[in-house]
């Protein structure tokens, strides 16, 4: 059983490690921390957090082992040498990665007697530890469960299950948003500057925009859940119609329309189809071709 | 000069226009409605609309046109055969429409001596009237000031400039945005359901998730009015390591990853020209490969 208090590891100090660092510090967790580059240790040595002279000796130093490396790959190459040490360790690995690297990487600590739970972030360096933080987890339940505390340090706490890869799938989900969210900002900046609108004389009419249409994903999920489509809101044949002209505007701005043609592709396939009545949220199901 | 309640001819009574015209009627102004469909005039004849018998009677009746059609091209067609008649109409052009087409459109009604606005209507028929819907007009800067407050009636109503085109640049902006979005809440969507992970469960995890990312705009936009492009946040190296994780379990799931191979090669490529370090931010200006 771990105290009140356990003695936390933190290996891995870029951007997102050391923010997580130091807000186990802030709540007042005995702290060790280890980086590839020692320099980045100093800021939060100066919090209070103890220096690791090299991994082993972070690897002994804290009951709970928190990763958050660039790539899984890395966490592989730090961890293998050490298997012998890990035993009775709980790794929480909030490294960005696939479900098999999260499921391999539970086998690996397993294997060498040590409790794993994958963690996907949802937050920036700076969200963590505010109100609208929160990581998912997944993996060993009683690990977990002992640690929970600890983790609701971070910002929530958001279980999804034994299999370690699941915490990835609930990530990846919500970042595959973000990127397609992300694709769309960066096209309207691009079209705005080049017709000559600062980028700051549509930053909070597009932020306001996004939030409004980002009401819609209730209702979304929905129709996808009931399997009705049709729509009272915005249909995919006057999306088909609008499309076009848009991206010959972009086009006409010399900005390129490549990230938006699979789009323009699929509502063409949806409306031939016999989906023109439908509203967008017929479109999700076309995007699994396999099936 | 306009009354206090100008007469207001709508033509056009699809999801949007029937919005429009209710939103009107309710309001207390002398609406007539024309639709090409017959039909759907009933609801709003019901709720106190004059049905005009066909586009003439429309034009006649109305000193305020207001046009919300699927597409530029079947505006043009409609008016077209009545331009002798539009002599002092002023005509609000809400249809979604390029800049181009609105420029033509404007020279249209200035040679047959009517006024011209281009309208890009920010909200969806369910926002009408409502504290955040808005319409970007642009156009004769008289009219629009004569017909404001007929205007504010429907949402906010925000000018930017003379250029009949400009709305539809303000417009296309904040579209790209939706659609990016949209792409990428349909992946997010597609993902889940793949996994056998109900659409219900995600969506508001995604809603709030797309909601905290949109805070980022405000940033993104100084970043890009500034040059400085370092981050603090979130880097384009560590969105390189963690997109193929993204889309390889996209694929390994069944769901496409066309939509975001674009996104791919432009991280690789902005971090192969020595971006790596910089944010999201850098990549708008790489989106205009002729300049
Ligand atoms: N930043 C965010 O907004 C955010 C949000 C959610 C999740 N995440 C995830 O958090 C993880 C870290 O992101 P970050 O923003 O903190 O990245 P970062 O600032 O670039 O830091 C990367 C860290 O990984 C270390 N590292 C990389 N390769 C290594 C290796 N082979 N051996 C040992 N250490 C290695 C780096 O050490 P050096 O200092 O020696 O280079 C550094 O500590 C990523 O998986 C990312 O996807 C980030
Ligand atoms: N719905 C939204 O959320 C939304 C939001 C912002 C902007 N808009 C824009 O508003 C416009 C209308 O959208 P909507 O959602 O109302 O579409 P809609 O429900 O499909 O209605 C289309 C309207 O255009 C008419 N029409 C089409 N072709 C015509 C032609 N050749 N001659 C005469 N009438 C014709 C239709 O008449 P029939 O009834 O006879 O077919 C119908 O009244 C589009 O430009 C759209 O981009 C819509």
């Amino acid at each position: 059983m771990s105290a009140a208090k356990p003695a936390v590891s933190v290996l891995g100090l870029g951007m997102m490690g050391s923010a997580l660092a130091a807000a186990l510090l802030k709540a007042g967790y005995p702290i060790t921390v280890w980086n590839r580059t020692a320099a980045k240790t100093g800021p939060l040595v100066a919090q209070g957090a103890a220096p690791a002279a090299d991994v082993a000796e972070a690897v002994e130093a804290g009951e709970l082992l928190v990763l958050t490396l660039t790539a899984n790959d890395a966490v592989r190459e730090l961890l293998e040498p050490l298997a012998d040490r890990l035993r009775g360790r709980t790794i929480a690995n909030l490294t960005n990665g696939t479900p098999a690297q999260a499921r391999e990487l539970a086998a690996f600590a397993a294997e060498h007697g040590a409790r794993y739970l994958d963690g996907g972030i949802m937050a920036s360096p700076q969200m963590i530890a505010g109100p609208h933080a929160y990581i998912y987890y997944s993996g060993d339940q009683e690990a977990f469960g002992e640690y929970e505390d600890t983790f609701r340090v971070l910002g929530g706490a958001r279980y999804v299950g034994e299999d370690a890869g699941r915490a990835a799938v609930h990530d990846f989900a919500l970042l595959i948003g973000m990127y397609g969210q992300g694709i769309g900002t960066m096209h309207a900046f691009a079209l705005a500057k080049a017709v000559g609108i600062p980028a700051k004389e549509i930053a909070e009419p597009l932020r306001d925009w996004l939030n409004a249409m980002a009401l819609y994903i209730m209702e979304e999920a929905e129709a996808l859940d009931s399997g009705e489509h049709l729509t009272d809101v915005s249909s995919l044949a006057v999306n088909q119609a609008a499309l076009p002209n848009l991206l010959n505007t972009l086009a006409g701005e010399g900005v390129t329309t490549e990230f938006f043609q699979p789009l323009e592709r699929l509502i063409d396939r949806a409306v031939e189809e016999g989906y023109g009545a439908d509203g967008l949220s017929r479109l999700p199901d076309l995007l699994t071709p396999r099936r």
